[in-house]
């Protein structure tokens, strides 16, 4: 399934817009947060930088995306801002499209079932993965790993998200 | 040292504006944080709330001071009321009064140096005790039973603060 | 309650054969742990080495007792003093006197129901505490200073054992 | 290069005596440890145990070498058996064969520089791979996906070993 095309309001860490086809010949790593999701702060956000200095970034790309649904008017830019310093988040933030429902245009695209969500893109812009909650460092270290060492082939998958339902009660927000 | 009077300019979880003189005959420990401070949410505020789950409520009160220093419009009152309800603080949080400087009154005539800071007041309002960053669970454990098992009596201390530097760096803000 | 008398075959980290009386002024920490029981390497051998490096030595001593209660093949004394050199211990360290049951003596006379188990003796000789598994340190930092502060006097406890029962399955073992 | 032979006196959780032939068509695991190592109890095992659990065992197999470099006398196999099962560790366990040096001889084929190791040897039989101390999950992850991933074909290696050098003065022990 080609992956849902960015839709973001506001970016961070870029000077441009950026789409998923500035991706192409590498994996894309998309980590779902909000800025004021435990979950988020303990372990989704985190786990992204440790991608970020783990693989080449000729291999492998991160980008997080601000997926707010619940308290929009306490995590505006200029809060998302901050965060982003006081963290030290330096890869590109993209803040979700706002719709007319609590939920952003992006999350909706990709069906995100609550925050943080991994999802994992291939070189060819393929949707190959989607994550919620806690995630295995060894398993996702293995699907990164993967999907970097793939030749660039048509696949099609029928259903290619697979999602994690797990510990996501106090550590994640489901939708 | 009398411990300086609470400044605050909103109150969260409480109905009233509350002094330093309500808590008289309870040991009182006050917790101040920022919202978008990594070692507040990662040990400081966590370390307040074992606190309040620890000691009985009619020996120990614990309340929360947001004392914002930095980014202060990423973290106004509107921000902080999210961040109560997504980490579950219950105890009252004093919003602490701005100044026409950087840092808010109370963290000013406490002479706080950063956050997480962590006050002990004794039964008879006076200040015994300032730790900013990470605190030794035990020891603290200690300090507090010390001041609970004491006999209400005029002590005098010089300089009672007793400032922790530490692993401040990368965990807390120092000012 | 007397503390039952320390019963020891073997001692490590002293010269002498150490005796309740020895510390008699002094708050006594016994932890009893078995060097192959997971919940007494990760959390209840460390918790006794924080104890001895947080509070005064002229005020709380530490001592631990090697409990053995099953494989008794597996952790001779040779194999203790492999264990605390390398998990680093410097504290008086007994081996429980084999007794004509899998559990030792002085294990019987406390009414240990397993490891890491950790008892609190005040200046005076008395058993005031015992924890079994994971233990609060908030809370026994301050159970330690209480038993510090007090003036000698006798205090009689119809049942001072406090046993905490908890996370023991997968970190502790239950006799 | 070729992984050098398996040299074990004696094996636990398992009927045979295992070769590295025997693993060949999968990517093989091989966790150096010793009972008494802090490293090798707190991180180095359990990463194994993981690794059991994340990949699937007809392409991914782990097993554990005893690899006593010191304190012969205490962790002699009944020591062994016990720690294995405490532990809960049910992969094959080989007792690495005792030389006339105090480092034993598997150990020293593969040039181990201490516990814990871990080694990567791919479905033919080649080493490719060696970590001493904490290693990072995510690359860990990525290193084995790549050698299940890979069609059998002869590569050679140089200098296959890679060694990470890293916090192994508190956690795990060097030669």
């Amino acid at each position: 399934m080609k992956a849902p095309e960015l839709q973001a309001s506001e970016w961070f860490n870029t000077d441009k817009d950026l789409k998923i086809s500035d991706f192409e010949g590498k994996v894309l790593v998309i980590e779902a947060f909000q800025m004021l999701c435990p979950g988020c702060v303990s372990h989704g956000v985190p786990l992204a930088q440790k991608i970020e200095r783990t693989f080449p970034h000729d291999q492998v790309a991160v980008i997080g995306l601000h997926t707010v649904f619940e308290h929009h008017e306490a995590m505006t830019p200029v809060s998302l801002a901050a965060f982003l310093h006081e963290y030290r988040i330096t890869f590109p933030v993209g803040v979700d499209m706002a719709s007319d429902t609590a939920m952003p245009l992006t999350m909706q695209a990709y069906h995100m079932r609550g925050t943080p969500s991994l999802v994992l893109i291939d070189k060819e812009g393929q949707l190959r993965a989607q994550h919620l909650g806690d995630v295995s460092e060894l398993q996702l270290g293995a699907e990164i790993a993967n999907l970097v060492g793939e030749r660039v082939a048509v696949r099609v998958d029928d259903d290619p998200t697979q999602v994690n339902l797990g510990q996501c009660n106090a550590d994640g927000c489901t939708v």
